[in-house]
């Protein structure tokens, strides 16, 4: 029996499967979910056990565990890395979801629920791919090692530790993480680069308490109007972010690479308008949007807070206002400066007489991969073959900051080879997985494991 | 037994009694809570019904009730209309009390508690003045109304409606409002305007929903970052209001007012930086602070919320942010025209692209009172006896909007004269009256209501 046809046969058990990993809740930024990221690990360390994995183990760190497994009866052979993570994004705002985000539900041939892509419908790719192979051999046809992780949307460090610390034990020639998209079902494409992070939580303040705005207002500090001052600051309305050492230290392309960014066979800004449901693009004009999503930094405010936010009106100066506030950096640069470089433009542009704190809450490296390195073009050819035509090269706007340390203390290509789609709505209510997609990509996993013997 | 030494013998019960009505937590804010608005209003109700009001009732309105009381054994006699309110603001932020809202505790002769002073404390001058009068002479001197109300701090407008609609039964030679601060235990004073108030809520919103910060942050639409950047025009680091209506509308002063504030017997500024405990005055440098606080129009931000505001990072752009605004009116200038001047601005400043919405969620007049009114003059002299000084003429940047209710449809002098102090702490964590304000308070009210009788 073939692969595909065995993926066919045994589809509706990898999905039934994946509701069942889903309805875990492994929120790790809520403190009082991390009880069920430890669910979520155990739940993938059992898969790797029920495959056969005379290695599949829950292993404890300081703070949330990783899983970890090893297939590798072959000492000659060529060895597989692959990389994915147990945690999900928090469901928040909970009012928006049609279906609730860890009851899993299937909408015209689309799996709704938080993590149904991120990343536990994007693991299934390489968990089903595994197990059709299994179903079909007995065997693996390479050596195989599964490392995840619980802290992959809080910016944990465990595992970077855990990479530098054990990188001997994690030797191979190739490491493979499905958790980035296409541009479409009909796009293939494989990310060749990513962008860093510097993550931080920026705290204004102003009187010694809350102030009566009758009593007080136009004299007082109002942190709320500062913090506003200082956003608007560090980027106006052009987009262009006000610390001058990291808009130096975007990196020049080449000549073939704008080329393509201009001959846009992915019509992007259209596509990028289309599913954001916009009229036209924000950010830097004049900058084409492969650049603006994938090299260019970027200065987003993810939350605000401060004052009275309930119902009705409360006439109250606040004394503090929070924001926070991530950079995503070109990839290549450093996220250990970008920290300092940040915290100096928050005092700069501060207005006069406030007080300010900046906590750096997380940071991650970026990453390049060669296009042209040999288990990439194995890759290339994989999707190829189930897509029916070559992947393009992308580069992928978002951080997987363990890419870095992959690259930096393996030595070896990461293959960031996802099947999620642009409108997936990943850290959004109703974050979706195409089921389609999701036996493509165990599709072309399945060949990508294949052919990696010829390594 | 002259008045205040029955104020001095009773004073504890009239303190216990303030404690009983404090723990009623009468939010109007919130909805929750309004079974005990409706409590602290029947409470209220009671203590008139004690003193031997032969009307007293809480009258049910479309909204909030209202309470209304008449003692009015004398035809030919003056008769005083006396207002205060049953609501308090909402407690939060509840971390930082000392001790719970609602548990009054007195603490080095301060009552500690929401509604200590806001207006439950401040209410307790005239309940207690009029026991004492009530005790000693067993009537009243003068025929005196109460008309109380339970949306004060939403802006309700139940009672604007109930007085304009009953003019004639409210019929009065003088209003009281005992709802205003002095500017020091030693530094008597009278309110002679209110500045008006426009409270609005703005939306701003961007992508149809939220998004992925890495796969969409460079092109994507950011409402916190477009509702920075528009607070931010709408009032930059110098204070000036972007509303050239509104700041056209600032009414010149007299050269008496002028020289007064240059002569500066307050110590204005130096007292408002201690109370705020800040190093300088913010907003419009060149602007004497009593105009900042008694004159000039304010645009202040009192609540901001967007996104991801939990524990931790989450790397989403939100599809919206909303921002409560309220604008503080010059006295004079009707609110009517304000909030569509308001409107017009914010669109004009919103960054391109982007939608917004603007609910005005109440409007309050501000109001002038002469100084040399008759009831004015007998407040003056009240007050010059207990505190052993003249009063000076305050204008209070606050806005009580019955007030312009009662000038124009009573045809009457509004006298606020209230007890308060600066560090009170209104609408904050640790609200608090001085008792011995109260003491003053009932002594200054009790000679007032006698004094009136003279009209």
């Amino acid at each position: 029996m073939d692969l595909d046809a065995i993926i066919d046969r045994d589809f509706e058990a990898r999905v039934a499967e994946l509701k069942e990993w889903i309805r875990i809740p492994s929120v790790s930024a809520l403190p009082e979910f991390h009880g069920e990221v430890v669910r979520s690990a155990a739940w993938a360390a059992g898969q790797l056990k029920g495959m056969g994995f005379p290695k599949a183990e829950v292993v404890k760190t300081e703070t949330l565990p990783l899983v970890y497994g090893e297939w590798c009866p072959y000492p000659g052979k060529p060895t597989l890395l692959i990389y994915g993570h147990c945690d999900v994004q928090p469901p928040d705002p909970l009012a928006q979801w049609v279906s609730p985000p860890f009851e899993p539900v299937a909408r015209e041939g689309k799996l709704y629920a938080r993590g149904a892509n991120d990343n536990k419908g994007q693991s299934m790719c390489w968990m089903g791919a595994c197990k059709a192979l299994l179903a079909r051999d007995g065997k693996l046809p390479i050596n195989v090692k599964v490392l995840m992780e619980c802290e992959e949307e809080v910016g944990g460090t465990a595992i970077a530790r855990h990479v530098a610390a054990h990188a001997e034990a994690l030797a191979c020639d190739a490491v493979l993480v499905v958790d980035t998209p296409m541009p479409g079902a009909d796009k293939p494409a494989i990310c060749v680069s990513l962008r860093g992070l510097v993550y931080t939580e920026i705290t204004v303040t102003g009187a010694r308490t809350d102030m009566h705005s009758g009593q007080y207002g136009g004299v007082a500090p109002n942190p709320i109007q500062a913090l506003a001052l200082l956003l608007a600051r560090l980027k106006g309305e052009d987009g262009i972010i006000q610390i001058p050492e990291l808009m130096a230290a975007i990196p020049d392309v080449t000549a073939e690479e704008t080329a393509a960014w201009a001959a846009d066979v992915l019509h992007y800004g259209d596509s990028l308008k289309e599913q954001m449901g916009t009229g036209q693009l924000f950010g830097q004009n004049g900058v084409s949007p492969y650049a603006r999503v994938g090299l260019y930094p970027t200065l987003e405010v993810h939350g605000i807070r401060g004052g009275f936010v309930g119902e009705g009106a409360k006439t109250v100066i606040p004394a503090s206002a929070v924001a926070k506030v991530s950079l995503r950096l070109p990839p290549g640069v450093s996220a250990k400066p970008v920290a300092g470089w940040f915290e100096a433009a928050v005092r700069k542009q501060l207005p006069k007489g406030f007080g300010v704190e900046v906590k750096v809450l997380s940071t991650g490296e970026g990453m390049n991969v060669a296009w042209d390195a040999p288990a990439m073009k194995l890759a290339r050819d994989a999707m190829a073959e189930v897509y029916g035509k070559p992947p393009l090269p992308m580069r992928m706007g978002g951080s997987i900051p363990v890419c870095a340390d992959f690259a930096r203390h393996l030595k070896v290509p990461v293959l960031l080879v996802g099947f999620g789609l642009p409108d997936d709505d990943l850290h959004a209510p109703n974050e979706k997985y195409d089921l389609a997609q999701l036996k493509q990509g165990m599709r072309v996993i399945g060949r990508l494991v294949v052919k990696l013997s010829l390594l």
